[in-house]
Formats: C-alpha cells, structure tokens, sequence
C-alpha cells in the first residue's frame, strides 16, 4: 500500500462491500446457497492448473525467503489437495442450514406468541496463517450459515489465496449470490491486519486461526467479538477404578494419535494407588514410539526402575506447556480433587478426559471439569467437529461466551425473538 | 484508596475470592442456591430500618451535592421497594434452575455419545448506575444460574449497596454457600472501574447497566467479552395493508407507555398509501399525551391542516435519536423496502414491529429486519423478559454474540460438550 489512507479506505470499502452482500445473504434460500457452494466447488476443479500455478509461486517464494521445510509442507497444494477442498465444499452444502429455524414458539399470558429465529451473525472477519484450504473451508461455512466473510491470509499464501478467492467469485455469481459475499483482503501489508480489527461496524465476529502470537494480537486489537483458542493443554486422568488396559489404549491414542494439534493430551495424571501399576505398563509403550516424558518425583521413582534417568523432572512449566510434539508431563495425583484441582490450575479449558468405571467419580468430572469438552473414557482426540456431527468446524473455542468447542454452522449465527399479535400492547 | 498499587491489589483479591467461589457455585444442588436466595429475601425485609438508614445517607448527600430532582427519585428506597426488592428474589429462587441440563445427548458412528451440558459462565461482573435494586436483582439472578459477581454501583448509592450486601452475605452465609459468590467493590474511587475492566483472567464476561457514557467506557476498556446494549431507537411501520384502528393502539402504545425505556418507539414510520388517512387518527392522541412530532416533509404536509406548524421537520439527526423523552419522529415510507432500509440504517437492532394484516409482509419483515426483537402486531414495549417468560432480565442485549434480547438466566450459562465412551479412541 502506498499510505496509510490508501489501506484504510481499501479496507472501509471491503468492510461495506460485505455489510451489504450481508443484508442480501441473510433471506437467501437455502437452494441458492446450495447452488452457490456446488458452482464453487466445480470452479475450484475447473481451475486446477491456474491454482497450482499460483501456489507453485508462493512455495517458489518461501524457499526463497529460506521457511523450514515444515513451513512450506503446510502451504503446498496438490491435485488432490484441491479436490479435497472440492468435496469439502459440497459436504458443507449438504449440510442442514440452521437460517430461519424457528423454536420455542409459545403463546404468553399477555396474548402474544412469542419464540425465536436463528439468523446469520452478519459479517464473520477470518484471521489464518499459511494453510490454504482454510480459506475454502472457511468460505464455504459461513455461506453456508449466511454470512458474508472477509478473509485474511498469511503472505506466504498470497497467491495460492488470489486464485481462490476467483474461484469463490465464480461460483457465488454462477449461483446469483453477490460476489462481496466472500471478499479476500488483497494486499499482504501487515498493518491491513490492525484496520480490520478496528471495524467493528462492519465486522460483526472476528475468527482468529493460528498460532498463539496471531491470537493474542486479535484479543489485544480486535474492537468487536472474538471466537478464538489460545491454548490445547489437555489432560487425561487415570482414575483408581480405571480398567488399566483401556486406560493405555486410551492416553496412547489421546497423546501420539497427531501431535501437532489442539485435542492431543499434553499432560497425563494419574491416581496414586494405580501409578506403581499403570506407569510401567504404558512407559515403554511412550518410549517405543519416541515420546520423551517429564514426570513429577513419584512418576519419576515408578519409572527409574524401567526406564532408568529416562524421565526428566517436569517443573512448573511443563505443568503450563502446550508441546504440540512427543513430550509428554506426567504427574502421580492423590485423588480425584486433586486431579481437578490441577486441570483448573495449568489447564487451558479445552478438552480433559477421565478414565474411571465408578460412576460417581465419572459423575463428578463431568460436572466439575470447566472444559469446553468434558469426556470420560474417551480420547481427547475427539474433541472436533467431525466426530461430534457438526459437520465441518470454523474452529474450537476455549471461550464460555456464545460457542465453546468445535464452532460449526450453528455457532455462526444468532437467535433474534419474533413476537406475533393482533394489535396486542402492554397494559 | 491510598495508591493505584492498593487499589489493583484490592480489586485482584475480588477476582480471586470470586473465582474460588464459582468454582464451589458451579456444582451446588439448585436446593442450595433456592436456601440461600430465600435467606437472602428474609434478611432485606428483617434489615429494612438499616437499609433505610443507609440510604438517607445516600439521599442527603445526593442533595448536597445538588443531584436534580429525577436523578434523586431514581435512588430512593422505601419500605414498598425493599418488599419488591425481597419478592424479586424469591421470584428467581421459583424459576427453574438451568444450570446441568444435558441436551441433544447422541451416539456417533465412532460409538462416542456426544452432548452438551448447560454450565455457569463463571465470573460476572455488573457496573452499573444509580438504581439500588439492579444490586439484588443482578445478585440474584446471578446466584441462581451458579456464577458468582463482582458488582460495582454508582457512587451516589455507595451506603445503599454496603447494606445490601451486608444482606446478602447474611442470606449466602445461611444458606451454607460462599460468601463470596456475590461481593459488592468496597471503594468508589473511580479508578476501580478501569482495573475491573483488566481483569479478564477471573471476570469471565462484563455487563453494563447504565447510559452511554457508561457503556461506551466498558466496550472502550473491558479485556473480557461484554454483554450490553447501547441504544434502543425502536420503531413501528404502519403498512399499507394494516389495520389502522390497531396501529393506532399499537403506535399510542409503543410509544406512550413509558418514555424513558429502551423498548420505547422513537421512530414512526408510515406507508405512504395509508399516510393521509393514518397520520390524521393518531397526531391528536399524541398531542393529548403531550407528545412532540418531528415529521419528514411529507408528514409535516399531512398534518399541517390538523396541527399547524405544530410538526417540527425532522433532520437526520432526528432518525438516529433515542429520545427516551415525549418526541417522536414521523416518516412516510414508499414500500416495506424503504421501510426496513430505514430500520437498518438508523435503527439500534434493538426491536422493531410492523402492523400490517398481509401474510407475506409479516413474513418477510421477521426474516429481513435484522433486530434483537421483531414484531408483527405488537407494542414494541413488549421487548422484556418477564413479558418474553424469561422470569427476569439481567438487561436486553443488542449484541448477535452469545445473549440476543432480553437476558435471563439462559444468558448467564453456556454450554459444555460432554463425551461419553468406553475406551474409544480415535482411528
């Protein structure tokens, strides 16, 4: 951008462009929705060779700019890269669409009926780094659920996000919706990231996607709502009455299953009076597939014998870490208040796990464990919106406030109260 | 306060205290929270003699310091509102309690059962003005849904608010709960509010009850989600097919009942096929009731030959007003499309209603007006908790995140995923 004013007034446009394709998208039918996603989907096929072309010139320019290899791995784009976005748009449009549902309808005592609509929230703002396909996915939701959306890309994927953007352009006009329903801010300057985060009169939700510096930047600037989460420290508790065998199957999967994400398990707790059982059986398993462990002082006493100084001593830190990688804090707890106590003390709110076959116990976890996903006997690899049945997920949401856990289409709109009468008013 | 340093550690030891004690809230039996609430409603009416006492302070330091004469009204206590202060509470002690609730509890093809459980948010903190009984009210409300407060009043009732919470600490105390689950900032210095408005490490979500000024300063400042509402400029849209006797009733009503609420009329709109005819019926009524009208020039037209020049012409300024005061703006609208364009340019999205006796106007002005409540055939004064069978309202939200409308306990909860297996993991 050339100047500051330059950038706002690009920015302004982009923010009224999609308050007015909003007002439109909010009463559209469903089959227009529908007919929109499929024609996206079609375009994003039908663009193959200009898309790899256009992501051939971001990964050109990230090997140039000299990102690891890890990096650049998450921003390339393959054929069947594209056709998995494909099919993600039309299992979006396959969805049910939540705009315009109608419940709780009830006649009150003055006369009136009075119950509520779910509608769009409006103009969903979508902050993301490197990976491309969120720039489909996350299109294809809000459509979906009636928002228009502004999209902002990292740089890295400047060009793979141009070549969508037309391939969403296409599509939403292929299906007579207004083509500012999606709209990709088109300049990799960083300060557009501080404007948009001020428009809160056109921005109704702001969804950050990435890592922990993008998120706390949004929190400290964004001037409207955020649906975001900062961190995925989770647990799983190995209660006393554990059936121990499915307590392995359960905190190896939680932890190795993918180590790079939100729901793995980063923190194992278990029950004393099983530790002397329970460490010995998993250890080597952890070892096997080379996961370091950093235990407390009884965890590291079980384990000497086995594992020999394999075990570091966890400090304070590892209690607070979100490793996203083969390491894993292990601590020896006395019961199950204490268990809790350490979940609300490190824990991040975002998805803990009991195994336990007392059912008071399970009953107490439930209850207590202030999560956004709360599970007994269950890997915390299933905190996603897949396998909870919403379908596809704009995210998961450590907040308590409007969505928590996987976000899908219904944590994109609102419910407004309708009211009927017949010349009814208030006495 | 002494120093900032005092005053930041004061209002931490508030967060503290009140996090501890949602923590105990979040899993009482609803039986408790019902004991304490009616120990809480016992110990007002057993203290009336020192509530009134301690708002006499109140009341004579107000008229020292020259407070006009609404203002004062608006912070007396009597024996009658001290009763309806105390009947309130029991009120919300009879409403259901939500807190626990599982809903929508499914098995997935993975064989996970998946669910989720209705939970308090936490922490909430309420700054609001003048009032003394949005202090019980809010506490109560507040109680019932498990979450503990942090209140903090106008200065002008400071001896008011001491002695009630003295009261309902009383009432928590009996009723075996934590005394601080409701805690009342012991300072009036100013400078609280903005450290209050930091603490988002233990005030989950921040609600503002007051004027612009107020509210404006809690969005400016507030590091943690806010529930609030900033303006209602609500209006009535007489269509060409509505009854006009009703509309009449209806607009009388919508904006006569009371001025000074946020679910007051302040625009009337009329189409203009029905102007000549409706405009005539209803301009004297409002000039019995003493109402002001600032019409656009096509109303001033109509009623030039009923009033005079007794209809001043209304500028923009007129359309964006919330008057809150006997004055009305009036204008003649082309089509429903004009009509719900004005709504959504210079409406608050707080409520708006149409009269109209057309099935497919009524029908696409709920799904096209993009407000917290929309009407068909109904005073806009509607828009109230207790009217909507909430119980009780904890303020209206013009927000589309997490609480739209009136809040009532609902509004005070979220919901958490709850997971539910026998080892399953994740393949």
């Amino acid at each position: 951008m050339e100047n500051n004013q330059e950038l706002e007034q690009l920015m302004l446009d982009l923010g009224q462009s999609a308050r007015r394709a909003a007002r439109t998208l909010a009463s559209v039918t469903t089959a227009d929705k529908n007919r929109a996603l499929f024609a996206i989907a079609d375009a994003l096929l039908a663009a193959e060779t200009h898309l790899l072309a256009a992501n051939a010139i971001d990964v050109a320019n990230a090997c140039a700019r000299g990102l690891d290899a890890a990096m650049i791995e998450r921003l390339v784009l393959n054929a069947s890269g594209i056709a998995q976005m494909a099919e993600g748009v039309r299992q979006v449009a396959a969805l049910p669409d939540p705009v315009g549902e109608i419940t709780n309808m009830v006649f009150r005592p003055s006369g009136i009926q009075v119950g509520q609509m779910r509608v769009p929230l409006g103009v969903v703002g979508i902050i993301y780094e490197s990976r491309p396909n969120v720039t489909i996915d996350a299109a294809a939701l809000c459509l979906k659920s009636g928002n228009a959306t502004i999209l902002r890309g990292g740089s890295e994927v400047a060009a793979t996000n141009q070549a969508l953007a037309k391939c969403i352009r296409r599509g939403l006009a292929a299906g007579d919706l207004p083509v500012d329903a999606v709209q990709i801010v088109p300049t990799t300057d960083r300060a557009a990231v501080t404007v948009m985060l001020g428009l809160h009169q056109f921005i109704d939700v702001m969804i950050p996607r990435g890592g922990k510096g993008l998120v706390s930047l949004v929190i400290e600037h964004a001037r409207m709502p955020v649906i975001k989460h900062l961190d995925g420290v989770c647990h799983v508790f190995v209660d006393a009455e554990a059936n121990l065998d499915k307590a392995v199957t359960v905190a190896l999967n939680s932890k190795t299953h993918r180590y790079g994400v939100c729901n793995a398990m980063e923190t194992l707790l278990v029950h004393e009076a099983v530790a002397a059982q329970f460490l010995p059986m998993i250890a080597p398993l952890y070892r096997e597939k080379g996961v370091e462990l950093r235990g407390c002082p009884r965890t590291c006493a079980i384990l000497q014998a086995i594992l020999g100084n394999g075990v570091r001593a966890a400090t304070t830190d590892d209690w607070h870490a979100e490793y996203l990688s083969p390491i894993l804090a292990v601590r020896v707890v006395d019961s199950l208040n204490e268990a809790i106590d350490h979940i609300e003390t490190y824990g991040s709110h975002h998805t803990d796990s009991i195994m336990t076959d007392n059912f008071g116990t399970a009953r107490r976890f439930l209850r207590e464990v202030d999560s956004a996903s709360v599970m007994v006997n269950a890997s915390t690899r299933f905190a996603d919106g897949f396998e909870y049945g919403l379908g596809a997920e704009i995210g998961i949401s450590t907040d308590k406030i409007h969505a928590r856990g996987p976000v899908g289409l219904l944590g994109l709109t609102s419910q407004k109260y309708i009211v009927l009468g017949d010349g009814h008013i208030r006495g």
